[in-house]
């Protein structure tokens, strides 16, 4: 069978000429040498070489932005640049006239190595599934009531790690931690028993904003440059024992997983969707009711060694992703270049849309086991019925070191 | 009157030779062009121009370090580097032979800007005074314990918005938010009608952890380069309404001012102390009864438009900075270099020893007032009866914007 041009995508593929997402490579030749990359098909083009490979086709300007080793200086050019970028980056790859230049700057995905695709500045993780925070509520909180009195009038958030951000394929080791369950006297030390996923979406903001003003809902797209997909990896353990009153900190802190590929925010155009209705009237700042539909009709799927756990419906969000930037800097915080947020868990109305363990087993797990391995994948309606698909997010669990620093001796 | 030399301080002077605190600056011939500079006395010393000047004292190796326009590479070439550089600058400023030498580069401090001394990395904050945990717990949380269950088996932290990091002397302009009180049916939004002050010490990581591997308690001086003073500027309404179940959020992102000058971890070997007796044992990984002395014995001044209201004795706190390590690393968590981590608020037992606003008035208030300025000072006993002086961190609220973005129209 002869070897299938990079060019001739299979049919249906959700990485055409539609989604075009920009990563970060390596190869076995350079291991140490990162450049950005575009992925089409099963190949990813090298982007750092292209300004000279068609010098009429990308804007000479842009090529450093392009020859760098992370995507950083390319989200902080702004809107245009990236319009610009992306324009150039289709044409290379779509007009026939071009094939013959850009053809060896195309390397087999399988060939190279992804890495994180930016240099994470703030990261923020948000609770805004109606359905999850629910569901968790009941299981954490059974005397109060499921919902926190505040959750309707503003998309929950909190500050998480950005230095443990890891890119997609990075093994997570099980962490140690202490817990305590309602009936121990005193908590124990040791390897978390309740190691959980949290399957979320997560934005990536390219061009900051100045400290002092807030960003409105509809500076969204200026500032917001791509999706990817996140595995917000749990102790529940942990978690469950430290979290009151100042929230999450070690049970979550040791990983969180993110696609390799960012997504630019553009070729979500024809997922738009309107939100659930909101069943408390937003605040003004939060109000997105004559604005354009915040929704994203984004089709997660969650794999537990393979077999199809959950599929949760990023549509059913009640909070959207230009609320939650709103929110964010309501009160003057700025963003910067590289600044993540997350959406928080994913889950929809049925027991076969959560995104997490907690919630798929009730509170009872079981939960994740050595050496089992979580894969999240998604994709999103496109023009002409095409996919656009979000870049996978993987990890596999080890086991517990066995004699970290300050275990009992 | 004669024009006093730099080299002759005034007696008493906090920042002697024992002291060689580092910062940025700038200077009004070249104001965007920052340099490392050591504070010494009333002046600052171009810590950039060293090498060329003293060629014969600053090891040649470390000139690029130190022409750096932020401390982060000195503060990733780690501990025996620090120790180099220190001697260096000590035999600079002390040996009379370099007086003529040196003089030219010494700025009067009231000639210079002073900048963000280093770049931060995460920025985390404890919760790990006693005092201040109980008095809160009893404003806040009425119907339950002073204390959450948890509080004497961990230090409680979370993550803070590292972006908004702010050197001392930023003004703080009152932040808009979402806030109830009990009684109100709805939220209302609008300019923070509770800002208050936080009072705490911030520690500097410099040398960078790797992943899955926890920082023990004995490894606190590899990783930890120095001391600051933070005021952790908190938003009482906003955070009332926001913090559960995920903890502050809005209510502390606004702004985190630090001071200008990092004073080296070494300065305070005189200062060390015992902390409290602990009332519940501490898990392996948390005990401190067979290490060195981890308390800090930092006397903290409160001002309020130059009259004191408090001062914090940080020798009170109930959990140390490098219990507060060992228990952020203890889940693989790794540490980067700029990482930030403060203690929280620092509060002794006496009503005038309090840190923030909310323990002085009891929770009843008044709070800040626009034009309001709080400046935070602290020192530490030395060698010899010297005093080991921490830069001070000063603010001015400004009044809320008039029309930020999502205001009501």
């Amino acid at each position: 069978m002869p070897e299938q041009s990079p060019f001739d995508l299979t049919e249906g593929d959700p990485f055409g000429p539609h989604t075009l997402p920009y990563g970060v490579f390596s190869t076995a030749d350079a291991p140490g040498l990162r450049r950005l990359g575009v992925r089409y098909g099963r190949h990813v083009l090298d982007l750092g070489a292209l300004p000279d490979a068609l010098p009429d086709v990308v804007p000479a300007a842009h090529a450093a932005l392009l020859a760098a080793d992370t995507l950083n200086p390319l989200l902080a050019a702004g809107r245009p640049v990236w319009q610009e970028v992306h324009a150039a980056v289709r044409t290379a790859l779509t007009d026939p006239a071009h094939r013959t230049t850009v053809a060896p700057l195309l390397r087999p995905l399988d060939d190279v190595t992804l890495h994180l695709p930016f240099d994470v500045a703030d990261y923020v993780d948000f609770y805004s599934s109606e359905h999850h925070a629910t569901n968790v509520g009941r299981i954490f909180r059974p005397d109060d009531a499921a919902l926190p009195p505040n959750w309707k009038h503003l998309p929950i958030g909190y500050h998480g790690r950005a230095g443990t951000v890891v890119v997609s394929g990075t093994p997570v080791v099980r962490p140690h931690g202490q817990r305590k369950a309602p009936a121990d006297a005193a908590p124990v030390f040791g390897p978390s028993t309740r190691l959980d996923i949290e399957a979320e979406v997560g934005f990536v903001v390219g061009t900051p904003s100045t400290l002092h003003a807030p960003v409105g809902l509809d500076a969204f797209r200026t500032h917001v440059f791509g999706v990817c997909l996140v595995n917000d990896w749990s102790a529940r353990d942990i978690q469950a024992w430290e979290y009151v009153p100042l929230g999450p900190f070690l049970g979550k802190s040791f990983a969180t997983s993110v696609s390799a590929w960012i997504t630019p925010l553009d070729a979500f155009d024809a997922a738009r969707t309107a939100p659930p209705a909101r069943d408390v009237p937003p605040l003004p700042y939060l109000d997105d009711t004559a604005a354009e539909p915040g929704g994203l009709d984004l089709r997660i799927e969650v794999r537990l060694n393979g077999e199809v756990l959950s599929r949760p419906p990023f549509a059913a969000m009640y909070w959207t992703a230009a609320q939650q930037l709103a929110h964010l800097t309501v009160n003057g915080a700025s963003l910067r270049t590289g600044d993540l947020y997350a959406s928080g868990t994913v889950s929809g109305p049925e027991p076969d849309q959560l995104g997490c363990l907690l919630e798929l087993t009730r509170g009872k797990g079981p939960y994740l086991q050595d050496g089992d391995e979580v894969t999240l994948t998604a994709w999103a309606p496109g023009p002409d019925g095409v996919r656009i698909g979000l870049g996978e997010v993987t990890g596999r669990v080890l086991p517990a070191l066995e004699d970290p620093a300050g275990a009992p001796a």
